[in-house]
């Protein structure tokens, strides 16, 4: 059973503004309004008003007027909630929007609580689960392409794609379950090369949105992004530039940045987590040893690296730092080679790094981090190294760890799939992993849900959402 | 001429919230938010929809949707500002608040300076300048009393007092000018002895107003409290037990309390300010001297004075202590004799005490500040101290600092009439003090107001308001 009791709450940031709205849900939300509200008037009511209307007017508490105010009217269905809801606009004072609350629950409603109005959202059918929670990802997103990602999950995109799984599953599940009907006769309705290739279809798809977890992950918190390099060749100097302030510490002295400092900035509306790591040489310091390690195992974490290396030095010592690096750089990541102070670079240096061959995931750029000189090249190349283009081909990118969770499980149930019809298993074996992936499509959507997985999701929710 | 431009606000509280409000008012205001705005409904567009509605639909920036937004719609004269206006309700992520902003921008809009909205109310007549200046008020108020003033304020009640002098003024000049008119046959249109009531209620009216800023001005920052009584008495306990917390330091050392500490704190919808003082006896101590003294100027400030004595001292040694205060209290303040510690007190202090005569002004009460016994009634007597029946009587309180200036000179000048009818001077110099005090009540109500006084105003809103 719904609970149909009124809730209400501050919806606006906390604290004081010009004005600040208090949102009012459920069945009696109007009539509770319609108590406190005095219209200039007289005898004006608001359960009378059409809905999507505005109505100016006061509050009133014990014949005292505790503001002037502009209610919005909204009726179910047609509402954000799917219920009666009333939005009070009022002036921004932290006394008037607690005195607000106050009156509202005095007459019967009661303080929602976080997610509460979403939770309402989605139980009255008006969004899908995956849907209610890009809510919160929409409000908390920071940056143009987690923004993007977010609205797009919100507008029901990413359900699209679920739906459409679904769809290919059902019609799957029915074929192999019409012979189960029939098994004595030992027919086959389905033929088992089309059954294998839908599996296949359906198994990339799976397998694609589960992959794009890392793109989307990296999306939402900041592209990941390692700073290694020689001690002394600029790697703090070239972050505090990245950053445009002074975070890590500057110093000429050798391996000055010994903790792994994390900072993210937007840059042209693209998050980076940068890791500005201790100076990688060999040394007999032991603490300047453990920055190093922590160096080398960022590195795993890390989408893009940036190797930094310093113009000023030979040839073959700046060849064999890269030589050691590309050994650790995996071919799923970008490795930037950044050469340093150029315009105090040896130019022997500098043209044979010029001529370097490099591989399909390698970039090279010449910089002056001090000056900064050329970041515009090293950024592009930064931004470039991601692929955005699958965000804004309107590709679903899954952001959120709870469906990459559940998008796993799918995914290993259809490659049981997989398994089973190579093995030519019985098509009730076969029917019992199809249901199961369907049952974790079903989780991501909201369709198959329990009271403690919405708890857990909602309660991460502001209040008044 | 008025700025017609299109202006732009956040208007919610800054920082994320569940939503957010985006204000836009001047005669585009509506065209521009259709250039943004995109309905589900193909081809809707907002300008042909009727005043007073809701809108659902997309923010769009280069066909990107930037969110899902509520649009309320206002038409002129019929909005806050008297203009075309439009509310834009969306996610309250800065990123988005920012987004719309940028967006609103490109298409016309300007962002508006602090307090725009509400000068652009004052200036098409929506208010006058008083209630425009009650509306910063009503969203910084942060207790009961000063709330009420500020919506009583924003309503008009003080307008309407001034109106109602401006009449009373008009009805005198227009009789002395009458006379100036026919001043060679030396008519007395009024008569004498009715002008002079007149300016008695006037100049009574003045000086009420005027005064009551005191009273306004305690409840706006708070009612300014001084508590002083030896070091040792439980002065710092006490305060703490008011304020509910320890920001005083509490010790058994005499003299700790060197410093005065101001704190406001909220009573019951009271706002008091606490000067706690430092512990006032002789003492060699240079730096404690300083903080007597300090204790002592403070004293004048103050519209209550608590007086702390310790009931665990003989009888003789607290009534010199009542001695020497009462000498320093003036008779328009109230002075409250608490007496503490009476959980160990000696019987014979406390009977004494208990008997001792108090003037109109003063009263007594037993405590036990560190068992937190009685405060209540010490709270009582320090809320009635203030004569909060003014307030709730619906008479006019002036809590604004400009208007009590412009006050004092207005009752400058009407004293100057007053003077001017004992000394008989003729009807032309009674009549030029006259419009100089129609003149300063019109400042108050923004009759008369320049761009200076205006751009001084309205400064000190926030912006979106």
């Amino acid at each position: 059973m719904l609970d149909q009791s009124t809730i209400c709450a501050i919806s606006t940031s906390p604290g004081i503004g010009a004005i600040a709205v208090i949102r009012l849900s459920g069945s009696e939300a109007i009539t509770i309004a319609d108590k406190i509200f005095k219209s200039p008037k007289q005898g004006k009511t608001l359960a009378v008003q059409k809905a999507n209307t505005i109505h100016f007017g006061q509050i009133i508490q014990n014949n005292d007027v505790i503001d002037e105010v502009v209610i919005s009217l909204f009726k179910a269905p047609h509402s954000f909630t799917g219920e009666n809801s009333v939005e009070i606009a009022c002036h921004g004072s932290t006394y008037i929007q607690q005195k607000i609350l106050e009156v509202l629950i005095e007459n019967g409603a009661r303080l929602a609580m976080p997610g509460e109005f979403t939770q309402r959202a989605f139980l009255n059918g008006k969004m899908d689960l995956s849907q209610a929670e890009a809510v919160a990802d929409v409000i908390s997103s920071s940056n143009a392409a987690a923004h993007k990602l977010a609205i797009n999950q919100m507008r029901g995109g990413f359900s699209k794609e679920i739906g459409a799984l679904r769809d290919q599953l059902l019609h799957f599940t029915a074929m192999v379950e019409l012979e189960l009907d029939f098994a004595e006769e030992e027919v086959e309705f389905a033929d088992r090369k089309e059954l294998r290739n839908l599996t296949e279809r359906i198994e990339l798809l799976l397998r694609k949105l589960k992959d794009s977890f890392q793109l989307g992950n990296a999306i939402k918190k900041g592209i990941p992004i390692a700073i290694v390099g020689e001690t002394n060749v600029g790697k703090s100097t070239l972050l505090n530039a990245l950053l445009n302030e002074d975070k890590a510490i500057v110093s000429d002295i050798h391996g000055t940045t010994r903790d792994v400092i994390e900072d993210v900035v937007n840059i042209h509306g693209t998050a980076f987590r940068f890791f500005d790591t201790a100076g990688i040489r060999d040394t007999d310091d032991h603490i300047e040893n453990l920055g190093i390690e922590r160096s080398y195992s960022k590195l795993e974490l890390a989408t893009v690296v940036l190797l930094v290396v310093d113009t000023e030095n030979p040839y073959p010592i700046i060849e064999q730092r890269i030589r050691k690096i590309r050994e650790r750089v995996s071919e799923n990541q970008t490795l930037i080679i950044v050469a340093n102070k150029i315009d105090s670079g040896l130019g022997k240096t500098i043209q044979l790094l010029e001529v370097l061959e490099l591989t399909d995931n390698e970039k090279m750029v010449f910089i002056a981090a001090k000056q900064k000189e050329n970041l515009d090249k090293l950024i592009d190349f930064m931004i470039h190294s991601v692929n955005f283009d699958a965000a804004s081909q309107q590709d679903i990118i899954v952001t959120n760890a709870r469906h990459y969770e559940i998008l796993k499980n799918a995914h290993e149930a259809i490659l049981r799939v997989l398994n089973g019809l190579d093995m030519q298993i019985s098509g009730d074996f076969l029917a019992q992993d199809i249901r199961e992936c369907l049952h974790y499509l079903g989780e991501i959507t909201g369709e198959i849900s329990t009271d403690e997985v919405l708890g857990h999701i909602f309660a991460s929710f502001c209040i008044g959402k």
